[in-house]
């Protein structure tokens, strides 16, 4: 056995033998310990920052005296000064080991750290980015040897960073010279490293500034982006935007129809949808306080026919059966080629579409919430005008794609709005007066208690967002203002001056102030009867393939706002009966799944590889879907399929029909389809 | 040994025994026979006929009897009706094997057919071109068993045509639906094939038109356009342009010095080459009644100070030591990135810069005259703007360039111009008489032929050419009109009147009609003896580093127009002395180059590992350089170094100093280089 020093890593408790003089650094990089380092171990990034332990380790076998380490020197000084440095913390790259030392690498030096994601069922990030920051010193030219300034950076790029066979855009070629030669033959390149690695960016010498990243969760009503730090995994910012194709029909199908009635129409809609992102990320850069060049990655998520249009590619198969994808494959472009203002090298990656109507969306809730690895048989339901519902355990998934229409995202609610300060967001109403009480976004107070006028003064309240109108029609139930038909009752019924004559029917009144009003409709309770329906149909059809007639588990997740309250999607009927504690609502799960795919290489690969493992089940040609969705307008419409429920929560027997209206039912929805 | 029949094909030789009623097609494939196939043996594509032969055939083994091939079919029939077929033709897809059979492959039927190329030295072109056409059938959309279009598509060139993963271009897949399905899911892909194969069209059915490839030379001074068939690998166009960059400066430095003096200045440059390109194959489209979009490849070579202003580089480094290039490897990029205006997806290849100063054009004359692979010591020296010089043999081979200026181009001459019909290409001067005669290009006949009035009725005749100057310089230093120093002689002294006063100096007259007159003036020899100079100069430098002092074989190429008289280069003194047998013109040879590359693969990967070995000398840097062209600028300067030329023609031993001007030597151009 050699001499030489020992060297134990905590907490990998990775070991070995160095000689002494050995830079910790170095050390750690031939053991394969995680030890995160930009500069290449220049002393310039502090990366690599490491704290040595000191005292006796029976458990490593290790005694650490002072001076284990080489001592403090004038780089780490110069550093400390200049950017400050965590009392204890060394540089691994100008610390060298002595004698036998303990070095602990703190969770931030890790290059593959975790992001952390709260919920304990979530599936953990790892940083892996597909592009990365790479700090290089270059030869100079010798005319005697001539050879290009990208060859020589190529060379570095192997020798320092085991990068083989690195490409340039043409877009960074253009511009190598001057830098190489302003960073005085240091560079830093930003180089995307799915296939063959690709420098997408040089800055002369080394870049203090991360680099960023975009996850994009594309829906039919709304577009939600996040903007993440690609060397943290930070969300730094997040920002959403009502999809600027509405104007071209509210659900897929108008927007289908309205490209195969107007020539040029589908081109029409893919100008919008980019034009509205680009507005988007530079609302979104604006907030981050950066620039669009300094964002080099993105993630798209987005359903088939978002898909199709963003793309440039015209829908119109898709209206019709067998409902034929262009492509069903991840992608692989560049923003630009899509029209999108990034970086100009910027990387775009689409997740894969699973069928003609599950769309790379779903592909990403699967990602985030992973029924394939779950032992207990999972429902994931993602809400928005078309639903991404799945169905699995370790043995197999199913998936769907159920037409909801927009009304879980607040639009075709007569008060109705995206999720975005002053919106409606909680709701309670008194079983005994019927008096509401809510929440609004932008603000933790509720409107009756003190303060709530004066922390909304700026927001005003503004309407209902998507969440808050599930709560509202599901309390309204809870209340017996709404019965199991979905009428509301007059005010003789409910015993309420709030509920006002509106037309033929009655609508129930939620808030007033001087000449504004925000009220729930009769209307507004039939399109989320509607929407509810389908969404309930598509899981139920999913069990009936499974075999099965209770899940263990639901994940309820929606595009954008708060989260989804379980008791309420249940009341409402939304979803299948199941115990309420394993019912949890988990935000933007397609938006998550683009942020894994974003900061996770390898978890590009493994949803394309889950992809093709999924059952795809086509609801518009299952007769099941139809028998399903004609039973399940009523909230609930029976005591039935839901034991569970009926063991918590009152459901009152009211029953307001007026004639006339008879409620409930009615294929409105089902037309959407072919 | 089966009783199956057996088949032999000519002229590969290769045989086999094959069930009967197995085609033709089917058995050459299974024995790897070079027999061509675009519709995968669906009778539509004819590119797999062949000739059965009958009777004895003793050498084979094998007697041939009527009916050793299954009937003429009704796909036949239809075929011949349409399109005709030459007699005794079969299609091999059709004919099937009935008993043994010796069967010819014509040459029009192999893939890997050879192109002509009609000099015996030069190295064979053999079709393997980066893009080729493919016929398939893809499988239709099966809704529970949801694929892309594309993916089915891809499945399909896998099986059919054993290209696995093949991707696809955006601009493609966002038309691929509507295709497939006019096509009844039969369709013609144009897939490029240099790693990762790419399908950059697809047609719907099978495409009977060819697709085009364009080799490109970018000179200085011209731009030369060769327009190939990438079937037949047929050149069925070729124009040239004047490059528009000429008026930021006619040398390669007064550009770069252009864009250092200029904010802006490089990308102007950029802008006016590319907008000239286009226009060029605009012209070469509607001469070869094509239109862009059948054009889905191209290769160019230039030098390196055209090669960054074409990609937009600024080539500032290139005018000052270390002369280093921003890349000097090959790139594969698509033209539209460069603002090319082909077919939206094609391709574009650049080939390998060899040094700051020698360039991809040069890598071209590498791969079209092969010195790496002559046993004799060869020089090969591109005339141009910047003249290309290789030296070698299988040994190793040397390169340089030498900054010649546009004389040889026919620019900065007074009657000057470049290669087009009207233009002086062939002169003979009559050594007693003084008399010219000469030929233009656009007509066989010389001058003092019956007729040649007529035949030039339509061109006219306009100027000289860079081939036709240099014929006229050199006879008239044959006819004692010119002496060594590079003056013309008065009246007196020539004894013609041709000779006539022009300022200080005389000229010669060689052709006036009406008011119109070409001349040759005393500055124009000044011109050319500079040029001569610096390309006699580059090829002696190499020499010395070869350390020789003859070379075995000369080969003469120039960029444009017709090919250079290697007597009178050799009288001129542009070359070093050599047997006149040995000394051969090649024409536009790095043009040639860039067709090779154009129409075979391998090629790419062969010239950038020749590039790699050779070995890069600097002229810029070398005073041996500056001692030769100081010593070369005579016409010739002395009997020593040319004994051979000396043995073969008379130089006329006069002098015309008439005080003044003393003729040859001097620096001028060599303050081109920093």
């Amino acid at each position: 056995m050699s001499n030489d020093p020992l060297v134990v890593f905590t907490p990998s408790g990775k070991r070995g033998r160095f000689p002494s003089g050995t830079p910790v650094l170095t050390a750690a990089r031939q053991l394969g310990v995680d030890l995160d380092s930009v500069c290449g171990g220049r002393g310039i990034c502090s990366r690599c920052q490491i704290t040595p332990s000191y005292g006796e380790f029976p458990k490593h076998g290790v005694t650490v005296e002072a001076g284990a380490l080489s001592e403090w020197n004038a780089v780490e000084e110069r550093y400390k000064t200049k950017r400050g440095l965590k009392e204890g913390r060394r540089l691994g790259c100008q610390a060298c080991i002595e004698s036998d030392v303990v070095i602990d690498v703190p969770p931030e030096s890790q290059v593959h750290r975790q992001v952390v994601r709260k919920r304990a069922e979530a599936r953990q990030i790892t940083m892996d980015p597909a592009v990365k920051l790479f700090y290089v010193a270059v030869t100079e030219p010798d005319m005697h040897d001539p050879s290009g300034d990208f060859q020589r950076l190529k060379d570095a790029l192997a020798a320092q960073w085991q990068l083989e066979d690195v490409q340039i855009d043409l877009t960074v070629l253009t511009g190598l010279q001057p830098k190489l030669r302003k960073g005085n033959w240091q560079v830093t390149c930003a180089v995307h490293i799915g296939g063959t690695p690709r420098v997408v960016e040089v800055w002369p010498g080394f870049r203090e500034e991360p680099i960023f990243g975009l996850a994009v969760d594309l829906g039919s009503t709304t577009i939600a982006a996040h903007l993440c730090d690609l060397q943290s995994g930070e969300v730094v910012a997040s920002s959403g935007l009502m999809n600027p194709q509405i104007r071209f029909g509210e659900d897929l199908m108008s927007r289908v129809s309205y490209s195969m009635m107007n020539p040029g129409g589908a081109a029409e809609m893919t100008a919008a949808v980019r034009e509205g992102m680009n507005a988007l990320f530079g609302e979104i850069c604006t907030e981050a306080g950066i620039v669009r060049a300094d964002i080099l990655d993105m993630v798209l998520v987005c359903n088939p026919v978002m898909h199709h249009l963003f793309l440039g590619i015209d829908p119109f198969e898709l209206g019709q059966a067998p409902f034929a994808l262009a492509t069903s494959d991840a992608l692989n472009l560049t923003a630009r080629e899509v029209g999108l203002e990034l970086h100009p090298s910027a990387r775009l990656y689409l997740l894969p579409c699973i069928a003609g109507h599950v769309g790379a969306d779903a592909a990403a809730v699967a990602l985030s919430e992973a029924p394939d690895k779950s032992e207990d048989l999972l429902l994931v339901v993602d809400v928005g005008t078309n639903a991404e519902i799945l169905l699995g355990n370790t043995t197999k998934v199913l998936a769907c794609s159920s037409p909801t229409g927009p009304a879980f995202e607040g639009a075709q609610i007569s008060a109705g709005q995206r999720a975005a300060p002053g919106a409606i967001e909680r709701v309670e109403i008194d079983p005994a007066t019927k008096e509401p009480r809510f929440r609004v976004i932008g603000s933790d107070l509720w409107s009756d208690d003190p303060g709530f006028a004066r922390a909304t003064e700026r927001t005003g309240i503004t309407g209902i967002c998507g969440s808050g109108i599930i709560e509202m029609v599901a309390e309204m139930r809870l209340a017996g203002i709404v019965d199991a038909s979905g009428l509301i009752g007059s005010p003789e019924q409910t015993g309420t001056e709030r509920c006002i004559l509106d037309g033929r029917t009655y609508s129930y009144l939620v808030w007033e102030k001087d000449d504004r009003r925000i009220t729930v409709t009769n209307r507004d309770i039939r399109e989320i009867q509607m929407a509810k329906a389908a969404l309930y149909s598509g899981a139920r059809l999913l069990m009936d393939k499974f075999g099965v007639d209770k899940v263990d588990r639901v994940v309820l997740a929606g595009a954008f706002g708060a989260h989804i309250s379980p008791k309420h999607a249940m009341v409402l009927g939304m979803i299948p009966d199941a115990p309420l504690e394993k019912v949890t609502s988990a935000g933007n799960a397609a938006g998550t799944g683009a942020r894994i795919a974003l900061l996770n290489r390898a978890a590009r690969g493994l949803v394309e590889a889950t992809v093709r493992d999924i059952h795809k089940i086509e609801t518009a040609i299952e007769p099941r879907f139809q028998e399903h969705f004609v039973n399940a307008s009523a909230i609930p419409n029976a005591v039935e399929p839901f034991p569970i429920l009926n063991s918590l929560v009152a459901l009152p027997e009211v029953s307001f029909n007026q004639g006339g209206d008879t409620g409930g039912g009615g294929g409105g929805r089902r037309r959407r389809r072919g």
